[in-house]
Parts: structure tokens; sequence; C-alpha cells
């Protein structure tokens, strides 16, 4: 099997997944007869949750895109491997809600805990889908570089301890956990803007 | 006509309704003001209604790349018979979430009834299409090995009458019946990931 | 500019649409506690609204197909009228859930109009982006058979007259006019797939 | 990277983005069981904001299109700058149901800002784009005529400018300045599909 219809149907459900993100703001607003400005300034967590986690999904589009310029055709498990993933991906608007209404109540470590749970099942995953492929080069393109795929490797290999650790953050400092989740996403986005250009 | 088009189609509808499956989730978490963590708990049907129909969607998909790698064109009767089975498949969420919100209460019968119904149908219609196709090789590639093209026609058969057991099993026992559904997609992709790794 | 991504970003529009009918039926069930099994057979006509707009959708989806494999480009006129054509697809889902809910209450004259607005000026649009394509043959392809055009032309005319006239039924009588928009459907889908499966 | 990719993934959150447009009209209609086509004809604002929005949407593809025509490649950069484009993208719904359902209220001006905020952002992003690809030529095709370059670098100059007037409107007259976001809309389908068909 060619991997053209598993981009299709991959990005398909990062865009909708993103896409249907904004719905959680829309949930927030709620439609009481209070002041509409007041109340557009008090949601401000989701906004900051919509960015952060549609950045986080945008990531993980470029990175699954990455992963595919490599991967020359595909199997029954990988295909069930990517379907488990985007299983994933597709459940991150879930805990973004959570974030965004919790954050500043009691709920905050429950919520931080699910986002992060989340995201971390997300990058294992992610890691799982690569190292199927990539070991003993099972499914790579014949013309494959060597040093590139081992780059790839590594650069995937701290992603599940870096959100693991975020997560685990969220039973100390739910807040802090939440600020390191979109500290990962931006330090991401502006490293690999900075220096990954050439790629 | 060609067949690129109904795949983008396809592909489309078979995303969007697995996306979409998350909004259950959301709507059963609700937003009462009692412990989320406790909620978040409580709910977990919820979670494995979503993972259960993802991954039954995920293989529908699956098996559509299979059957569309065989056939070369498609008529409107094909287009249509088509329509009709991505109406089965986009009509998913709403029996996952009837499950997920019922099966520890007296709907739990009527939940399962409804869900089976619609995978049954799914499977009815997957049949439908690829007999179309296949009989006389109406639609079928020049090229179409004959035996894979019976292994497929094969492999597809019992569908229907699996899920129409697990449907009436809905009658003595909805837990039961909703512990087949789950059952039969794992068994699915693990059965296929393991044995089926090569075609 | 070619017509790949025009098809790309209409196929999932409608997709999308479609998809989206299921929340229709979401909606209806609600959760209120009494009796599930009673509730779902009482929402029956959501049932029917819902395959009667996804056919609708993958009509116009099949046909906006077979306009396309004759046009052979797209100026920005064509863009534009293809970007209200596909605003009207995804307007058809709100008078499908006005239809469900209001059929059998005092709300099924506006229901039934409303349904019928949209779809009258769906099929008008259809036309507009067929005929502007088509008039002195201005984006089809070099090699685009006359006869088929001259029959593409013909087999679409009627389509805004009889949509009108099924929404001029609602004036008198609600349920006939909804009656006629599941004819229209079905008669469609049985007639091309019967007669047009050389197409 | 070639672009094919990043294509697919913004059609899919146009697309997206456009049809979900739909949930805040019915959003709007409520269940009340007061008469039906009073309802509907007192949420006329919700379809007209429905289509300015779908149109601009279908405006912002359009331009997305016609820089994509020019673009060869894309490098890490450039994709997320376009992910933070598509973030603004997928925004627009919100800020559409707020306009919908408060131009008649209090709430109007904070609604009509929302919304100029949105679409000013949108239009700076659209902006940062194409400078990043166009300046010194960076990601352009090599045969990339430089006067059609000049030109469409000049032509989206405007627009994040119209976007802040009309927005800067809103303090003084919400109205006015909703006017004015249908305003530019309705004009640049007109003069675009009237003196710019050859493009």
């Amino acid at each position: 099997m060619t991997t053209g219809r598993l981009e299709t149907f991959a990005d398909g459900v990062f865009a909708i997944a993103a896409t249907l993100l904004i719905l959680n703001v829309d949930a927030q607003v709620g439609d009481s007869h209070t002041d509409l400005a007041a109340r557009l300034l008090h949601i401000w967590p989701s906004y900051a949750a919509y960015a952060v986690s549609f950045l986080t999904i945008g990531i993980i589009w470029v990175n699954h895109h990455t992963v595919m310029t490599q991967v020359a055709r595909a199997d029954r498990t990988y295909l069930f491997l990517t379907v488990v993933f985007l299983l994933c991906v597709a459940f991150i608007p879930f805990p973004t809600r959570l974030v965004a209404e919790h954050v500043r109540d009691e709920g905050a470590r429950a919520a931080a805990l699910a986002y992060g749970i989340t995201l971390t099942a997300t990058a294992v995953m992610f890691q799982a889908i690569w190292l199927y492929a990539a070991l003993g080069r099972r499914l790579l393109r014949a013309d494959a570089d060597e040093r590139l795929v081992r780059g790839i490797t590594r650069s995937y290999l701290p992603g599940p301890f870096i959100y693991s650790a975020a997560t685990l953050t969220a039973l100390a400092s739910p807040t802090v956990s939440v600020l390191l989740y979109a500290a990962i996403a931006l330090f991401y986005v502006l490293e690999s803007s900075l220096f990954g250009g050439k790629r």
C-alpha cells in the first residue's frame, strides 16, 4: 500500500481536530445576558488553550509530514498504529476544554492531568509509528539517508519524557503544568523555525 | 469515472465521523460543579465507547482502502452504493453516544441494539459495494489477481453475520453485546496486525 | 488555475455538511430520563430527514463530479460562484433539523419552506456554475463532447423548477412537500443507478 | 518539502471552518415553542453573518490558492506561519456567532470588535506568509514572473489596513462596522469576478 491515502486521512483528522477547538471557546462564552465585553475578557484562558492546542496539533502535523517523507509504504500494523495515534490526536479538544474551563477553579489539577496524559499518549504513539517504520528500515524509502533517519529518531525520543514530566508537575502545581504545555509548544515552534528552516 | 475523488470524499467522511466522536465525551462530562476528577472517572464508558468506535471506523477505512486498490473505476450505481455506505458510517457517532450514556442504566438494551443495527447495516453495505464491484469483475482492475479477489470476498462474508449475532445478544444481555462490539474491533486489529502485515 | 484544489475544497464541504447531519439526530434524542427505546422510536422523522439530506448531498456530489470531468480550468468568477454554491450546500443541515423537529407540529409549514428554499437555491447555483462553465465552452476541456455537454445542460435544467414546485406545495400541505423532497432524492438515485450506470 | 500536503491541510481547515458556521445559525433558532416562522424571520442576522463569513473564508481560500501557485516549496518557518494563519481562520466562526447574536443588543460593540480583530489578525498573517515566501524569492518557483509577484504583493498590502479601519469604526458605530465587513466581502467578490476573471 502506498501512503497517499494514509496522509489524506491523517490530514483530515488533524484539520478537523484543530478546527473543532473553536467549539470549546463557543461553549465558554455562554449566552447569559451580562455584559458581553466583560464575558469575552473573562474567558481569556479559552483563547490561550485554543492557541496552545492548535499550535500543538500543528506541530504534530508538521512532524508527521517529516516522518512520511521517509516512509515509502504501509502495512496493516502501520495503518492500525496510525489509527491509534490519530485516536489520541482527535481526543485533544476534550482536555483542552477542561483546562480552559477549570484552570482557575478547584478542577485545575484534574484538567491539567487529563491534558498531559492525552499529550503523553500522543507522543508515545508518534514514537511508536516512527520506530515501527524505521527499525530495520522496515517501511522506509530505499534511498532514505541513514543519518537523517537517526536524526529523526533522536529528535523524537525526548517527547514522551518531556510530556510525562509536565503531566507529573500537575500533581504539585496545575498552573505550572499548564504553563509548561504552552512553553513546550512555543519553544518548539520558535526553535524549529529559527534553526530548522533548512530541513 | 476514476476513483480518486470517490476516495477523497470517503476519507473525508471517515475522518469527520471519527473526529466528531469526541463531542460525545464532551457532552457526557457536563458542566455541573461537583468534583471534576470524580466526574472524569465516572464517565469512563465514554472513553471506552470513543476508543471502540474510533477503532471500528479505522478498520472500515483500512478495509475500504483494500477494496479500492482492486477497483479501477466507478459507475453511478457504485457511487450511490458508496453514498449509502457512508451514510451508515456517518451515523456511528449517534449510537456511540447512546451506549456511552446508557450502558449503566435501563436504556442499555435500546442503546446496544441501536449500536448493533448501525454496525450491521454498515457491514451489509460494505459487502454490497464490494460484491457490486467484484461480481463478474465489473469494476475491477484488469490485472486484479483472481485469488486475491476471492480472498477479499471470503474475508468480508462473515461481517454482517458477526454483527447480527452481537446485536441479537443485546436482547439477552446488553452488557455482553457491548463487550462483543469491543472484542470484535480489538480482535480484528490484533489479528490483522499480527498475521496480515504482509498484505 | 487547474481544478484539483477546487475539488478538494468542494469535497471537504460536501463531506462535512453530510457528516454534520448526525448532530441533528443527536439533538433530537435529548437526554430526558424517560424510556430510551420509546424516545428512539419517537424521533423517527430525524432518521428519515438524515437519510434524505445525506442522499441529497450525495447526489449533488455525484453531479458536481460529473460537471468537473468536463471543466478544464477555473477563473475567479467560477471560483466565487462555486463558493456561493457551497454556501448553499453547507446550509442544508439547518433546515434538515427544522423539518425533523417540526414535521409533526404547527411549525411544519415554516420548516418545509425553509428546506425547499435551501434546495431550490442550491439547484439554481448548481445550474449557474454549469452554465457559466459551458456557455461558449468558456471553461470546458478542449475535447469535451458537444453532445455530452448538451445532455448535461438538459438534465440539470429541470432541477430548480422541480424544487420550486415542491417548495410551493408546502403552502398547501407541508407533509406532501416533505414527501416530495424524499421522493425526488430516491427517484434520482434509483433512476440514475438503473439507467445511468454507463455514464 | 513540497506544498501538496500543506494545501490539503489548509483546504481542510478552510472547508471545516466554513461548514461549521451553520452551527451558529442552529444555536440561534433555539427550541422554544413559539411560532417557528416568526423565529426564523427574527434571526435574519444569523443568515447574513453566515453568508458574510462563508464568503470571507471563500475569498481567503481563493487568495491562498493564488499565493500557492507561486510557491514551490515550504520550510519549517513557512509551515508554522501557515499554522498560525489557519489558527486565525479557524477562529472566525466564534466572532461570527457573537455578531449574529448581539448585533441588535448592547453587546454589539464587543461583538463587532471581536469580529474585526479576528479578520485583521487573519489579514496580517496572510500578509506574513506571502512576504515570507516572496521576499528575496525565498520559496517561489524558479519561473515565477516578477511582475506577477509584485502585483500580488501590492494587492494584499491594503488588507490589514482596511480591516483595522473597519474594526476601529466599531468604537463609534458597531452597525456601520458590521456593514463594512459585509461590504468588503461583497465588493471583493464582485470586483474580482468582474475584473479579475482572467487571472
